[in-house]
Formats: structure tokens, sequence, C-alpha cells
């Protein structure tokens, strides 16, 4: 009946499963799980195309088919309680489960309505971004932003399944394809050499949307992720490897009102700084610095980034990860191998910011 | 330095300790936990005489010493999202850590909030009622109403320490303190036979509020519920016959707008309820249903119940617990034995609220 080879799959430790192929979506009733066979499918508008095939595939099975602003803005706890008010409404119970379908606004919104509603049912991610399927909708963060700052509310709570179909993203807008490439290159660069080799390689048919080359690399970037979130599922150690260009990133995006760069921009100039200090702090070989350098300026350009230590340094003090001595950071040892430091001044970033460039 | 004996200990697998002594709270430094070693205190008016206890002994280690509203109708996401605001606005880190200073409504809403700050941060609890210590501050559960029903949002997020010193209990309002009771008797009933026993023999100074007599039942209490919350953490099956009394009993709350009963009387009545259920269908000895009967007979008088089932038969089917098949509930096969049924009709709850009695 359906032409669909079968995915790639990726166990998740602590729950869940990765599927990653072409054209999982129109088989998606095979791959969803919900422990009583009711979904609640939740989905902006700009993901129809998507959404439209996931409808078809959980024909008769759906309990709740709402649709919700997505978009930075919208990521708030006011839109959390907007879905648990329809799905309440709707008659959800327990053992139903949740349809996320978007990019890594919606994901992480509905992930967190599906953390706390009822004390956690379960729910499904169809990322239909790069950013998503490489990044946001594993791992289990869920959360939204507060007036004060970025994810600063949410909980842990891993969808049952993610589903990797690249045929979502036709649709896709380039900017935002190639901004969430950014992530699918960090997990390279941070724990897998081969994969950086193989796709700079592949980087001209990748940016041509070649499905085959984009699902290589989001599939890999996927196992990165996997591997070192099973390690690490409360982000107590290890795990933070992943924050590679996010200490930075995240005041960036904050600098610009989340309107300025997208995240995946702002990781991009993130990791920038974070090869400064790797130069100076790791030995991080000049060689390695320059060829992530011109990865990321092919993937670009992106929008230049604040830089004014007046407006960076208090975003910088907001970061989750800062604690007493300062502010956990990641740093490059070599191309496949990142350290955390515990503790970096956040004048290195600051300064570092000043300089950093992307060519 | 200190008078304080050394408090009795009980362990609660996946995560914290339970405490329990007399004048715990002058001691607090030694017992509280802050990984950072800052406190965030959070509490309401109405549990002043505790505060301050607690603010002497935590004197220059406070980051925050903030004032909430309690009541059932302060149990909302607007309070969690003001204190979040108010942690957030004092700099809270993912290093520091709460402390709920209050009945079973400030435990329930503060625990939630550091459920979900920061993706998680540790939390105390201090409770200063009877419904607090036996019951709301152990577990783990923690969350807030919804206009659809109550603890409609909500996480498992244990505290670090639990303290429980009869001391608190002094200024407690004498119907809050009697209703707290139901919850402690209530866990001597489905796994302690011998707490009930000797609480039963104790009733006469317990309802005087003699400490040593009321620590004994209040520790009792605490070690069944750690006891059933360490062998199921996330209440996917034994833990469940902790709400013994309570499918019916969250209903009768509900009907009375959370204004009628106080949560211990709405279990009461729903122990009652739950009697009449196991009288016909787990054979409950009529002498072990009578011996219940007359001990809520003696904490009471309560208020009585809404019994018309037009009123109560929809708040039933909002239960958390209601699958497919009905609403899972609890029966007592004998005094200290409680088994859960997976779906009892709401019928026959509804049938047992028309004719429940107690005395």
């Amino acid at each position: 009946m359906s032409a669909a080879p079968s995915p790639e799959t990726i166990e998740v430790a602590g729950g869940g499963v990765i599927l990653a192929g072409k054209r999982l979506l129109d088989d998606a009733a095979r791959y969803l799980v919900s422990p009583s066979g009711r979904f609640l499918l939740v989905a902006p508008r700009s993901a129809e195309a998507a959404v439209a095939r996931v409808r078809v595939a959980l024909r008769g099975k759906l309990l709740l088919d709402l649709t919700i602003d997505d978009g930075e803005r919208a990521k708030t706890l006011s839109s959390v309680e907007a879905i648990a008010e329809a799905a309440l409404a709707a008659g959800v119970r327990r053992d139903d489960a949740f349809v996320a379908v978007g990019g890594g606004v919606v994901t992480d919104v509905v992930g967190f309505a599906a953390a706390i509603l009822l004390r956690g049912v379960a729910w499904n991610a169809v990322p239909t971004t790069t950013a998503g399927m490489s990044d946001a909708a594993i791992g289990g963060k869920t959360g939204v932003n507060h007036p004060r700052g970025k994810n600063l509310l949410g909980s842990f709570h891993p969808p049952r399944t993610v589903l990797i179909d690249p045929t979502c993203l036709e649709t896709l807008p380039e900017r935002d394809y190639r901004a969430g490439l950014v992530e699918a290159f960090k997990a390279a660069w941070i724990a897998d050499a081969a994969l950086h080799a193989a796709s700079v390689r592949a980087l001209h048919e990748i940016l041509a949307r070649g499905p085959d080359a984009v699902l290589s690399l989001l599939t890999g970037a996927a196992r990165v992720k996997a591997a070192v979130v099973s390690a690490d599922p409360r982000e107590s150690g290890r795990r933070r490897i992943l924050n590679f260009g996010h200490t930075l990133g995240h005041a960036l995006e904050a600098a610009g009102n989340y309107e300025t760069l997208r995240h995946g921009e702002a990781v991009a100039w993130g990791i920038a700084a974070a090869l400064e200090l790797s130069r100076r702090r790791t030995g991080l070989p000049a060689a390695d610095a320059d060829v992530i350098r011109t990865t990321l300026a092919r993937l670009g350009p992106f929008p230049e980034p604040e830089r004014r230590a007046e407006r960076l340094r208090p975003l910088i003090a907001l970061d989750k990860k800062a604690t007493a001595g300062g502010v956990a950071g990641v740093l490059l040892e070599r191309i496949g191998r990142a350290r955390v430091e515990e503790a970096l001044p956040a004048e290195e970033w600051i300064e570092a910011a000043a300089i950093m460039t992307l060519s």
C-alpha cells in the first residue's frame, strides 16, 4: 500500500525513538504512539502541507485538530494554557497523546503543554524545519520564553516518537532552511568528525535540498544528539556540549529582540565567538577553526549581530547555566571533540563578540 | 546550641527525605537543602508564625522572601507565574532552592514553580498543616487548578526535604486541623493496621493536639506515603491506592466550588462512599467499615456534601484517572489493605453518594 522505505531508527535512552526516512509522514499512523489510540494534533498554519499529510494518516483517530501561532513571540505560557484549555474541552485523558507538527517553537510549546497537562501525557514530534529535525524536537527539553528571557519556563519531557522526513522541507523558506542547518553542523563539530567531513563534501547538494544529502546530515545530527542526551537526560554534565555556540548565541538573540536573528543564525555567531575562546584556551587548531568559519559562511550570510558590551553583559548574566562562579560554556578542542568549561568569565564572551568573524 | 532532638528520617526513593520531630524549624538551616546555599522563601501570611522561625534560621541565606496568597482560589497558573517572576527578578540560578512554608496549596504551587523554572530547581517543603504534613507535601506531586478542574496542570517534582514539625500546628484553625487528619488516617487505613489501632487509641490526645500523639500519627502516615511513592514515583500503578476517598472526594470539592468543603472533609465523604462500594465488591468486613466511619465522625462533624447525581456525574468524568473503560477507584479489602479497581462505573459512585453516612 505504501511506498515508504522502512525508516532508520535511533533509540533515545529514557524514552522515545527517532525515525528518519523519506515520506514517513504518509505512514504517520504506523509510527506515532498513543496509549489510547487517540491523538491531539497541534500545528501552525505555516506547516499546513505537512499537517495535511498527518491528518490524512490519522483519520478517525483525532480527538483535537488545533491551529496555533508559531514564531518566537507565540512561545509563551499563554499559548501553553490555550493548548491545555482546548485539550480539556475536547475531553483529553491521561492515555491520549499529542502530535506537534511544525518548527522548534511548536514542538517546544506543545511538548511543554503535554508535560504539565494532567501531570504529563504522551506526545509525538513531527518537525518540519531543519532546526527542529536536527535539534529542537530531540532530547526532551520543552518550554516557553518569559519576558525576562528565553526558555526560562519548561520541563524535560521527551516525545515518544520524532519523525524526521526531509520531504517536509520543500516549502521551508530559504533563510529558515539554512539557519537550521547550523545546529546540524554543530552536532558534527562537537562529536562527529566523519559527519563533518561528509557533510562539507556534500554541502552543495545539501544547500540545493537534495533529500538524500539532507537526510544524511540530519540523521547524523540526530544520532549525535540522541547519544549525548541518552548519556545525560537531565543536562547535569556531558549534555551541555550541545550548547556549543549557545552561551553568546542566546544573548545575541535576546539583544535582537528575537527578530533580527534566527536561532540558528545567532548560534552561528555564538560558534564564531566560541572559536576565538577555543583558540586561546584549548589549542583548537587554526585549520579546524577556519573550515568551521568557511562552512558557516556558506550557510550564510547571516545578519550582523549586536556587539556592544553594555547590551550583551546583562543578557549573558541571565543564562540558565550561570552559577556563582561564572557562565558555563562549551569550547572545541578539535573538530569532533568539545569540552564544557564550568565557569568562563562573561567578559571573555564579550571580548570575543567584538572581534568574531564569519568568512 | 540547639535543644531539638535529632529527627526521625524517612527516605523517599527517587529523591528527597522526610524529617519528623518537634522544633525542627528552629534548626531549619541544618535540614533544608540548596546546592548553592541560597534559598527562596515563599509563604502565605497565614503561616507567619512558622515563617518567622524559618527566616531566623536562614538569616543571610535568603535570595527572596516572598508572601503569596493561599486558599484553593490562589492555586492557579498565575500564582506560579508570579513566583517565577519574583524569583527571576531576584536573580535565581539553577543551583538555588525554594523553601515553601504553608499548607498544601502553597507546597503544590511553589513545588510546581520550582518544577518549571529554568526547567527545574530544587525545593524544600515546610508544611504547616496536618493535611500538608500527612499528604500534600510528600511524594512529588505538584500543580495548580484549571477552570475545568482541580490539579489539571502540574508536574512530578519531589522536594529535597520535607520538615514535619508538630509545633507548627499550634495556630492552625480547628477545622483545618481536623480535616487534615483525615488524610493521615487514610494512610493507616490503606496500608498500616497497627498505625490505625494506635491512632484510634490516641484519638483523644490527637484531637487535643498533644504533640507526641500527633507526631506519631503524622510520622506513620508519612512513612506509608513514602513507601507507596517510592515503589511507584510516577503513579502508574500501586501509588493510586493513596487516592482512597479521592474519586468522589474531588467531585464533591468541585461541586462545592472548593468553598463548602475542605479537601480533607471531601475525602472523608469520599471514603464513606468507598466503604459502600468496598462492602459490596471486596467483602470489607462490616466492623472495619464501622470503625472507620466512627473515627471520621469523631474528626468531624463535616458539612453536608452535594449528593445530586446530575451535579456529580460530569465532575466524576473529569477525573484525571478516567480512561476509556471508566474511572479508576480505590477500595478497601480490610483495614490496612487497599486495592485499585481499574474501571469502576461512575454510576456506582453516584449511587454511593446518595446513601453514604458518617456516624
